[in-house]
C-alpha cells in the first residue's frame, strides 16, 4: 500500500454535509492501489465495536496518480467518529487522526471518558452550515451579455460618435456601438426562444469606459444604457418569460471617476475618503504606485472593504438591486482580492433580500476557501472550460487526461458546489470559442455538447449561437449579429436542440455523470448521465477518423437515438 | 520523486497570512525524497520568466511518511502566484495548478491578458482576514481552576452538607467542598507566587451540579461561589496582579433547569421556547431520546444556536462578562458541535468589547476548521497532550515518533494557532498527570519541563504543583490540598523555576522549537528553542540508563548551566 498516497483532512471538500442529513466522506488512495476501501464509524458519544458501522466506498474520480473513493452517510444523531479501512491482499490497515495502524483500529490519547480518542471527526451536522446553492441554478442555462454590445433598443440614449451596429463592425478599448437596457428587452422573446433561463449582465452601472468595470456610480444604471425604471422593467419582463436576471458586482476597485477617489486625487491626505481605498502616500502617483489597484491599472483603484463606510456602500448596493429591483443573483468581479469577511457579510444581505439569489465569484484558480457555503454558492468554473477546450478545440490532451482533470475538479469541491458550478467557454475576457477553434465548427459544437451536458449550470457567451467569432479583447466584444443574413441558423438550431435536451431531462442537469470509456491516446470519450428516469450514453469522437470503442456491460441493452426513431439492441458485443 | 507524496493546497494551512506583509507557504513531500525544493513567484498581474522570484524552503517539519517544506515571503503588492520546484539529481519537476511538468514551467488554459493560469494563487494578503492571536497569549502561563473545589474563602456560602475541605477528601459525582470565588481572590497571592499570568475557570455561571457545567442562568455567578460582583472583584484584583482571568462558555447545551428547557418540559410544543432547542416530538422523552443534547444525557439539552433569541441572549453572555466584567477570554466548551455561523458572530462580539480577548475551543481532533481567523484563537491542543504523555509518562512510543507527531501537528494548522495553543497535560475531564505517571514524579516532570518549554501557552491544572493525584472524574476534582505538611514542596518548587525559566526568556514563548536529536527506539530528545538573545539546548532522558546523544555541528559552542555556574565547551566532540 502507497500510505503517502493516502490523503483526507475532516470538515473539508473530503468530509463535509450535502444536506441537512447526508454527510460525504471522501478519501484519496494511490491510483488501483487498493482492493477495497471503507468507513468505519459511529457516535462518538457510543463508540464500540459493537456499535460502529462499516460503510464500503467507491471510487468516484480517478487522475493519474490517484483513485478518490467516496460514501454518503447519514449518522442518525448528526455526529459522526470515523476511521478508514483499507484492504489489499491479505493486508488491513486503519487509520484514523493516531495514524496507521495493522489489523486493528487503534485508538489514542487520554480521551474522554466517554468518548473514543483519535478518530476522525465531523462532530455535529448544524443546519446553518450546510452549503445550499439556490436550487433553480442547476436548471439554468445562462446567457451572458455585455450591454453596450447586444443590442440597440433606445438610440435616443446613443453616445455620440458611436459606430455603426453591422456584421462586420470592429469593436475597439474605446468605442461605442449604442447597446442598451431597452436592447435587450426588445429581444427576451429571442433568448426565450433559445431556451435561456437567466441572463448574465456584465456591469451596466454608471461608469467611463464601454465594459462598466470602473464603476462611477453603483446605485445607478449608466444613463447610456437607460435607468433604475428600465433596469426594474427589464428584470419584470424577463421574469414574466422565465428568465432570471444576475449582475455583475465589481467590488474590488472603483472607476477613476468614482467621486470618493476623484475627492482623494482633489485633497491627498485631508480626503474624507482617504480611507476608503489603500493609499501609501500623497499625492497619488502612478510611478511607481503608491496604491492599490486592480492590477497595476492606476484608473482602477482597489477599494478598502474594509471601512464600515464602504462597506455600507457596498452592501447597500448588493441589497438594492437584489430586492428592489429584482434582480436574482450576483456575479463577483475579482472576487477572490476581496476580503473573505466583506463576501461573509455581504452573502448575509444577499440571502436576507431574497434567499434563492445565487453568489457567483469570479475566480480562476482554487476556489476551496469561498466555497465553504459561507461565502459562494459557486464559482466560474474556468478548470472546466480549460479542460474542455484543451481537448475538443486545441487537441492538446487525451481522453485519459481529460477525464482525469475532469474528476480532479470535482474532487477538489463539495458536490453541490459543483452542481452550481457556472460552466463558461468564452466571455469578454476571451477569445470567441469559434475563434479559439480556427473556425472548425465541428470542434466548437463537440465543446458545447459537452458544455450542455455536463455537470453545473452552461453559460452561452451573447452570439456564440450565431456564429460570431472574435479574438481577445477587445476582438470578442462585436456588437451582436442580427442580421439573419450574416447569422449561422446551423449553429442556432445546434444550440437550441441542446439547450432543449437539456432542459427536458433531469439527467443533464442533477444526474449522475460517469466516464464510460477515457482511454490514453485516445479521441474518443463516452459517458452516461443518468437519474431514475433515463440513461443517456454520449459517444464523442473530437479525431477525423471513424471509431470503435469499447463498453463494459451492455450486453442487452436497447439504445434509442435522441435525435432520430432508431433503436438497436447491443448484440455480439455489437451496436449496429 | 513519490510525485503521489506531493501535497499542497492553496488558502489553508499550507498556505496562510502570518502577518499583514508575511506569507508562509509550505509542500509536503516523500520522506527524504527531494534534494531541495524551491517555491517560484511572482505577481499574477506582472508574472514572466524575468520578474519571477525563486526562494528556496527549509524543512520545517518531519513524521514518519514525510517532510514538510516552508518558505516566508513577502509579496510586495501582497498578490502571489506561485509554483513550486522540486530538484532529485539531474531531475526538476515543477507542480502547479495544472499539474506536474519535467524541466520547465507550465502555464494552461485560456487565462487573461495580462495574467498566467494554473498557478497556485493567494490573490490578495487582505489584514482583515489575518488570523492575529492576542500578543499575550504566547507570553502566559495558564492555571486551571476547578470552582468548587480550590479554596472555600466564604463560609457563608458553602452548601448545606458539604463535606470536609481535608486532603483526604474523596470527591464523588455530586458532593460539594464549598469551593468559592472569595476563595480564589484570598489565594492569588499563591498564584502569583507560583508565576501564574492567567486563570482559566471552568463554570462558575448558577448551575445545578458542582462542576456547573449545566447552566441555569449564564448571566448570573452561581449563589454557591458568590455573586457578580464578587467576580468583577476577582477580576480586578487578579488584574492588580498581573493575572488575566478566561472563562468557560458552555453553549452547546444548557442545563436541566435552565427556565426556557423548564418551559418546554411544562408547555410542550405550546412553549414559547420550543424552537431554543432540536426538538423531534412531543413530549419530550428519554427512551429513545427525542430532542438533542449534548452525548446522549437528558439533562444537557443542545441549545439551538441557530435561533434568534438563543443567539442574542448567548452573544449577551458573551459581552457582558468580557466588557462589564473585564474577563480576558472565554474557553469555549463543546465547541466543535456549534454551528461556525454563531461561533463567527461570538468572535465579532467578543473581539468587539476587548480586541485583546482570547477565544480557545474545546476541539480533541483537528481542528483547523475553526483556526482561519474568523472563529478562534486557538485550541486546546490534545494531540500535544498525547504525544507528550505518550511519550514521557506512558512510555508507548520512541524519540522518533514523539517527534514525528509533534512534527506533524505543527503542519496541520498556521503558526500563529500554534504559538497561541492552549497545552495541558490534564485537566477536570481527565486523570491527574501524576496518576497517568503511576505517581512517578521523575516521568511528571520530564512531562512538565517539555511543556513549559515548548511552543504553545502551558495550563496547569490547579493542584499538580502540589503533588495532588487522583483518577478520571471524579477522582481528578478533589478539593486543593492547602495543608503544607501535605503538599508536595519540591514539585512546587520544580514547576515555579520552570516558569520562571519561561517567563525570564522569550525563546521560550516566541523563539524557534527544533529537535537536535529524536532516534528511533531512543529514550532521549534534544531540542533547541532560540531567539536573537539566546540559545537553550533541553536534553531530556526518559529512561533508567545513562545516555550519551550526538549532535551536529556543536564543535567550539561553549554551553552554560540554566540552573548552576558551570560552563564548558564542546571540546574533540565531547561536553564534560
Amino acid at each position: 500500500m502507497l500510505l503517502e498516497a493516502v490523503y483526507h483532512q475532516p470538515k473539508s471538500q473530503y468530509a463535509y454535509a450535502y444536506d441537512n442529513e447526508t454527510l460525504h466522506i471522501r478519501v484519496r488512495t494511490g491510483r488501483g492501489d487498493m482492493d477495497r476501501v471503507s468507513i468505519v464509524w459511529g457516535d462518538k458519544y457510543h463508540f464500540t465495536e459493537d456499535t460502529v458501522t462499516t460503510t464500503d466506498m467507491y471510487i468516484f474520480a480517478q487522475d493519474e496518480l490517484f483513485d478518490y473513493y467516496q460514501a454518503e452517510v447519514k449518522p442518525p444523531f448528526r455526529r459522526f467518529a470515523y476511521a478508514f479501512r483499507f484492504e489489499k491482499g491479505s493486508r488491513t490497515v486503519f487509520w484514523n487522526e493516531t495514524g496507521f495502524t495493522e489489523g486493528k483500529l487503534a485508538s489514542g490519547g487520554v480521551g474522554m471518558l466517554w468518548s473514543p480518542s483519535g478518530m476522525f471527526e465531523f462532530p455535529f451536522l448544524n443546519e446553518t452550515d450546510v452549503a445550499r446553492p439556490p436550487e433553480w441554478v442547476k436548471d439554468a442555462v445562462f446567457y451572458q451579455i455585455f450591454p453596450e454590445r447586444f443590442e440597440n433598443g433606445d438610440p435616443s440614449l446613443t453616445p455620440e460618435g458611436a459606430e455603426a451596429w453591422t456584421p462586420d463592425a470592429v469593436p475597439q478599448r474605446d468605442n461605442f456601438f449604442g447597446g442598451d437596457l431597452q436592447g435587450v428587452i426588445n429581444r427576451l422573446d429571442y433568448l426565450q426562444d433559445l431556451g435561456i433561463t437567466c441572463i448574465y449582465f456584465t456591469p451596466f452601472f454608471e461608469a467611463y469606459s464601454n465594459h462598466k468595470y470602473d464603476t462611477i456610480d453603483y446605485l445607478k444604471v449608466d444613463p447610456q444604457f437607460g435607468d433604475n425604471e428600465k433596469a426594474k422593467e427589464l428584470v419584470e419582463k424577463a421574469h414574466e418569460k422565465g428568465i432570471r436576471v444576475m449582475l455583475d458586482a465589481v467590488f474590488n476597485h472603483s472607476g477613476y471617476y468614482f467621486p470618493p477617489f476623484q475627492d482623494v486625487l482633489k485633497h491627498g491626505k485631508y480626503s474624507r475618503f482617504r480611507d476608503w481605498f489603500h493609499i501609501r502616500s500623497y499625492p497619488l502617483a502612478n510611478d511607481p504606485l503608491n496604491y492599490d489597484t486592480f492590477g497595476f491599472v492606476p484608473e482602477m483603484p482597489k477599494l478598502n472593504t474594509e471601512h464600515p463606510e464602504v462597506k455600507a456602500y457596498l452592501l447597500e448596493t448588493a441589497r438594492y438591486w437584489i430586492e428592489d429591483i429584482g434582480a436574482d443573483g450576483w456575479r463577483l468581479d475579482v472576487a477572490n482580492e476581496v476580503d473573505h469577511r466583506f463576501w461573509r457579510e455581504f452573502r448575509d444581505v444577499v440571502k436576507t433580500a431574497n434567499p434563492d439569489a445565487y453568489i457567483l465569484g469570479e475566480i480562476w484558480h482554487n476556489s476551496l476557501a469561498w466555497l465553504g457555503g459561507d461565502q459562494f454558492d459557486a464559482v466560474m468554473n474556468y478548470p472546466v472550460t480549460n479542460s474542455i477546450l484543451d481537448f475538443f478545440v486545441k487537441d492538446e490532451i487525451d481522453a485519459e487526461n481529460f477525464m482525469g482533470r475532469l474528476d480532479a475538479i470535482q474532487v477538489s469541491y463539495p458536490k453541490q458546489a459543483n452542481e452550481a458550478a457556472f460552466n463558461l467557454l468564452d466571455s469578454h475576457d476571451t477569445p470567441r470559442l469559434l475563434t479559439i477553434a480556427d473556425g472548425n465548427k465541428k470542434r466548437m459544437k463537440l465543446a458545447a455538447l459537452f458544455q450542455l451536458t455536463f455537470t453545473g449550470a452552461p453559460c452561452i457567451y451573447y452570439g456564440d449561437e450565431v456564429g460570431m467569432d472574435g479574438g481577445a479583447d477587445p476582438g470578442c466584444r462585436k456588437p451582436m449579429i442580427w442580421d439573419e443574413t450574416a447569422q449561422d441558423h446551423d449553429l442556432f438550431g445546434f444550440y437550441k436542440d441542446m439547450i432543449a435536451l437539456r432542459k427536458e431531462n433531469r439527467a443533464f442537469r442533477d444526474g449522475s455523470f460517469q466516464f464510460l470509456s477515457a482511454e490514453k491516446g485516445a479521441d474518443t470519450v463516452v459517458y452516461e448521465r443518468s437519474d431514475e428516469k433515463n440513461r443517456f450514453v454520449i459517444l464523442m469522437n473530437k479525431g477525423s477518423r471513424r471509431q470503435k470503442v469499447r463498453l463494459a456491460d451492455e450486453a442487452g441493452r436497447t439504445y434509442e437515438e435522441v435525435f432520430g426513431s432508431r433503436s438497436a439492441e447491443v448484440k455480439n458485443r455489437r451496436l449496429d
